[in-house]
Order: C-alpha cells, then structure tokens, then sequence
C-alpha cells in the first residue's frame, strides 16, 4: 500500500517533472523544438523552430556592422543559419522573426547590454578559454552599497577581490575599471568576463593579484537597472549628469570606501584606473585631476568628446593637467581602440595631443568597432601589465 | 572649423545612440515597436507587434496552474492582452507566438528559473513592495567559493550581509537559506528576492539583522550555471546526488567556511536554516542529523519524498531523530505548503508524523502551488520570527 503509493507519487514527480522539464514552478516551458547553438570548431548553427514564419534574420557581433544573415526555412519548419569560420570569442546575438527581434528561445543564456538582451556562446579557442570560467581558483565579487557625499546618494559599486584574499591579512594593488554610456556596475562582470579574465590571468601568472572595483559610473543612478528604487523602470542609454564633471569629482567617495573596507596598498604605485568609451573618458579626467594618484592608466576606445563641465574645472586646462600628471611620474598610459571605431578621429586626435606634450604613451589599435570583443582583448593586455 | 567638426561628430554620436538606443556596441536593438508590459492598477497589459502571426499566447504565474491566455491582434499588427485584476506580487511569464515561446521582446527584465527564462513585473501593492528594491540601507551581496572537503570541490555560495555589516565589529545570527531542484546558489537571490525582502523587513524593524547564507544545493555542480568550468552547457533539472544524503553530509564544510570567514554568532540560539522544495527536505535532514545546532527551522514546501541514501544514515532512523531534535530545544519549527502543491499529501503524512512524535511545529497554508510567490511568502513569513 505504502509502495504503490510512493510509485505513483514518483511518477507523478517524473511526469511532473517531464512538464516542467526546465523551471521550478511549472509555468510549462515544455522540452525545447531544436537544440541552438550548435558549435561545431569555428561555426555555430543557429536554429528556430517557426513553421509559419516567412523571415527570420539573426544579428550577431561576428557579422559585419550593422549586418544580417538569413536564415533558411527547412521542411520540418526549423529555420537554420551556419556561419563562415569565426575566431574565437564570445558572441552575442539576436533573432528576428517576421519583424520579432528576440533572444534565441533555445538558448538560456543571455547577456543584457544596456536595455536589451542577447543571447550568447563561445566560440572555442585561446581567446575565449581566457573568457570562460576554468578550473583555477576564483576571486570573489560582492556588491556593497557606499555613501558618495558627492552625489548624495548611497551607491552600489561591484568589487573583486582575488583568490586568497579571504585567507590572508595581505594587502593588495587595486584597479578602478569604469564602464561606458548605457553600462553599470555589472557590465564589465557579464559582458566584459572581468572576474574570469583576472581569475585566469592570475592562476596563469600573467597579472598579478589584484582588487578591481567596478563602480556605477551614472551619476543620476544609484545602481543597475534592477537595482535602484526605479526597479523595472525602462533604461536609459544617455542619463543626465552622464558626462559632466559630475561623476570624475564624486570619485574620491568611491576611492575613500575602498581603501576603508578593503586591504588596498594606498599609494600610486599600486594603483591604476581605466575604462571603456564613456568610462576611458571619466579615467582620462579622473587621472589628469588627480596627478600622483594612479601609476597606470588605461582608455580603452575612450569617448574624448566635447562636453560641458557642470562641476568646476575638472574638463579645463587639460594640457597643463596632463604635464602635471606626466610629472607625478606614472608608468603607463594605455590607449586601445579599434580601426572602424566610431571614435577613431578624436583617439587620433588625443594621440597628437599627448604627442605635441611630448607625453608617453602604449598604443594598441585593434580590428573592429566599438564593442565588448575589443574590450576584453583590451583588459586581457592590460592587466598583465600593472604592478609589475 | 573645430566647432563644426565637432558639431557634426555630436550630430554623428546622435545619430549613432539613436541606431543603438539600447545596446553598447550597435547590435541594433531599434526602438521598440511596443511597450509592454503596461501595468494600470491591479492590471497588467501584454503586447508583441507580430503582424504574420496566427496565434500569440501568454502563460504567467497569475493564470490558472498550466493554462494560457490567448492575445487578440489589432488592426496595426499588435497583439494584445489585458488582465483581470491580479494580486500585488512579482509576476513570471512567457509569449508563444506561432508555438515559439519566448520571453516578451519588449521587456528587458527577465529572470532565469532552472533552464528557462522568464519576463518579469510587479503589480505594485504591499506584497510587491517587500520585494522591490526599496530606499533603505542596503545589505551586501557576495560571492565567495569555499573548500568542500566533503565534495572534493571548491564550491560557490552566496552571502547576505546585513546593512551595517562593514561598518561594525558585531557579530550577527546567521540563516541558511536552500534552493529546490535545478536551482542554485543566485535563485533565492533572483526569483527569491531574499535580499530585498531582508533588506525592507530589517529597515522596518520586523527582522532582526542577519547573515544569509545561500549554499549551492546541487552536490554534482561547483556553482550556478554559466559559473562552472562547464560555462554555457545545457542546463540540468535534475542532476545526480541530488538528493541522496550527499549534500545534507557534507553540510558542516559550509557551515565551517561561514563561520571561519563571517561575524557570525556561533550557538543554536543565532542559527535558522530553512529551504523550498528539495531545499526543505535537505533542511529537514541537515536539522534531523545536527541537533543543537539550529533555534529555528524552514520548510517551505519540501519535497518530503522517498529517497535512497548513499551517504550512510543521514535518512535513516528519522522519528528517533526529530525526538533528540526535540529535546534539543529548538524555538520554531515552521512548515509552509499550498493547497494545490503536489507535494501537499507528503507534508500532510509529515505533519502526522510530527504530531504522532508530540512535536510542535508552526504551519502555514497558503492558496496556489508549488512556485516562486509562495515561497517568497514563506521567507517574509519566516524572516520576522528568527532570533526573536
């Protein structure tokens, strides 16, 4: 009695579970039509399982620019597209159904930039396996939230601290690494692999253990999206207070947290800063501000636009800033950006200033445009070259 | 010369965030042909513009267990969908469009459960309001990987720590917090709302600060998905050693960990665990098995099932364990169910246990079934009785 109780009650949990197959509470995501991504060495195969449809386009940083690829309509109803040998990266990209821009409903992982998600997969290979999480030991990331009298607001910041740190009374180097317009504190831990990257370089011995704080470079925001008292609010990719002086002269709260809550080494030699775009920009202010802060400093594919200084005189005087800054003596000065970048002119330009000011700095230019493959690369040079 | 040069590089940036709107790197998320979903009062409004197709469904944790509600297509190609009036709650949903489930393109806000993905929204309301992230001090979030000695691995697991945590030398009572199967460590963290319930409840004085500790409950797996060496694989409801006693045995290296590297107070009294689904049957075991070591005890919905033991006698010998449980004096027993969860006959037979062995326990009834909105009740429920 008891048993045959039991037996049906596990069949019952087995057909349940049959059911809902993928989610805990059974809203009846049933087993999925197709299997995609599919990797095969250096392609992927996308596939879609839409009978009726009459187009399906996918979009993906492999394309060109601004690019589609169609898909082709097979007779079970499933749509395929096979690309061309692609390097090896992580990949974001989204369907298009009849008009439906979307995820692919295949793949469960995605990844949000700014106010969209992606779907995403790698691509095998040495650049992605310094991407993805390996077998080595694992700094931790934590979120505290910090008073920024600057901006009256309590502020959310993100934070890595390298493998061992829990386990020692050491102090460590820090880098402050700012992320761009649209972004947040967690950008560069989703999209810019920011803790398997320094995990990976770590283990391997090519950077050295280091603190990496990734604050929330909107001055007008207290968090990411999710995380603020707006909660599912709609996300702005240009807020007020974006790039005007505001955040680069709040950046010493950030700073004075840090070297309060964690064993930061507090001089210049075991500091650097960088950012990409909108953060390259907040990383060439805040160090031409602050001369003898930062030994390294890194602007990858930096937006050097013209903006207006709503906070003193932290966007003026930029020549004379950036003598002091070379005069406070830093190690490196580290400009990437990539061919078909959008910004490409004003980098150009800025290299002619550094130039005339006879400033030294380590040039990378790279494929592309303005986008998180280039990043990474960039963070991957980057980080083996601070501390040393 | 300079001026239009940089009038029409801004003309240009314009033009570009215009293309992008909501992406860092112009994969080209265009401007959403809809808003959805639209929330008027206790309402919710679902739209998707798909004007070739013939059938567009929804499925949401509002609806009936399993059933879907139809959209009706407009005349500019939307389809649409209204409400009744629902409860204040966070909401979990899908659209099928022509049999192509997906999550709502026009909704940024998704939410991984298991394998699937979920958009999301909040009828606003008391209940909601307890999961939103509200203006009140925040705790910590973080991620620390642990040595198990009892699984041969280092394991992920996620911490809460109380608002204030880093600016003190208190020490704090600590609750383990279990998922069900096919979760893990961010579940009670995303679907839970586990930080934001502490967070609202301790600010309103109704919990006392604690320590959360939120352990990956899947002894097969190191972390989440996307945050093993396994990286993007496929993503497994049910995995081995799911629940046969390898877990429950292996607990104390958590436990270890915890108090080796938080403030935490080490006695009964400043000990809770607590889990949904097979996190309530894994507290069951882990208090059964340890008494003296947890006050108070949580068993949101457990999956009180027949299940064989291969870590020796952690099932074994049950009623003579609940009585030394008993007589070890702990304050709360707590159990929480839905009318309609399948699981509903197993803690019946549970409770007559109890009852048969005279010990008292707390229970609570809730309508619905085995899902998310019951199991963040039971938190908000439980949160307030502990270390009272």
């Amino acid at each position: 009695m008891k048993t045959s109780r039991f037996s049906a009650l596990l069949l019952c949990v087995c057909i349940c579970l049959q059911f809902t197959a993928k989610a805990q509470q059974n809203l009846g995501n049933q087993t999925l039509p197709v299997v995609s991504p599919v990797i095969k060495g250096h392609q992927v195969t996308i596939r879609i399982k839409a009978p009726g449809a009459k187009e399906v386009l996918v979009k993906g940083d492999w394309l060109a620019q601004g690019k589609s690829a169609a898909l082709t309509k097979g007779a079970d109803g499933v749509w395929q597209y096979t690309s061309d040998n692609i390097p090896s990266d992580l990949y974001m990209y989204q369907l298009t159904v009849d008009g439906v821009t979307m995820v692919d409903p295949a793949n469960v992982y995605v990844l949000r930039d700014v106010g969209a998600q992606f779907s995403v997969f790698y691509i095998d290979g040495d650049r992605a396996e310094g991407y993805k999480v390996q077998n080595v030991p694992h700094g931790t990331v934590e979120y505290p939230w910090y008073p920024s009298p600057g901006l009256n607001a309590e502020r959310r910041m993100a934070v890595y601290t390298p493998a061992g740190y829990a386990d020692s009374r050491q102090r460590y180097p820090v880098l402050y690494l700012l992320h761009g317009m649209g972004g947040d504190e967690t950008a560069w831990l989703t999209l810019g692999r920011a803790a398997e990257i320094l995990d990976n370089l770590i283990a391997a011995g090519k950077a050295k253990p280091m603190i990496v704080v990734m604050p929330n470079g909107n001055a007008a925001k207290k968090a990411a999206p999710g995380f603020t008292p707006d909660n599912l609010e709609p996300i702005d990719f240009a807020l007020p207070h974006t790039m005007d002086g505001v955040f680069e002269a709040s950046f010493s709260d950030i700073q004075k947290y840090v070297q309060a809550h964690y064993r930061t080494i507090n001089d210049q030699a075991h500091r650097a800063i960088a950012g990409l775009s909108m953060g390259g920009f907040h990383s060439l202010y805040i160090s031409a501000n602050n001369p003898g802060t930062f030994d390294y400093i890194g602007l990858f594919s930096p937006a050097i636009l013209p903006r207006t200084d709503t906070a003193g005189d932290i966007y003026g005087h930029l020549n004379q800033k950036l003598l002091t800054l070379q005069k406070s003596g830093f190690k490196n000065y580290w400009i990437g950006i990539g061919k078909d970048d959008f910004l490409y002119k004003e980098v150009s330009d800025y290299r002619n200033r550094l130039d005339s000011l006879h400033i030294k700095y380590t040039y990378f230019e790279s494929d592309r445009w303005h986008m998180w493959s280039n990043w990474r690369i960039y963070l991957t040079r980057f980080a083996p070259l601070l501390f040393q």
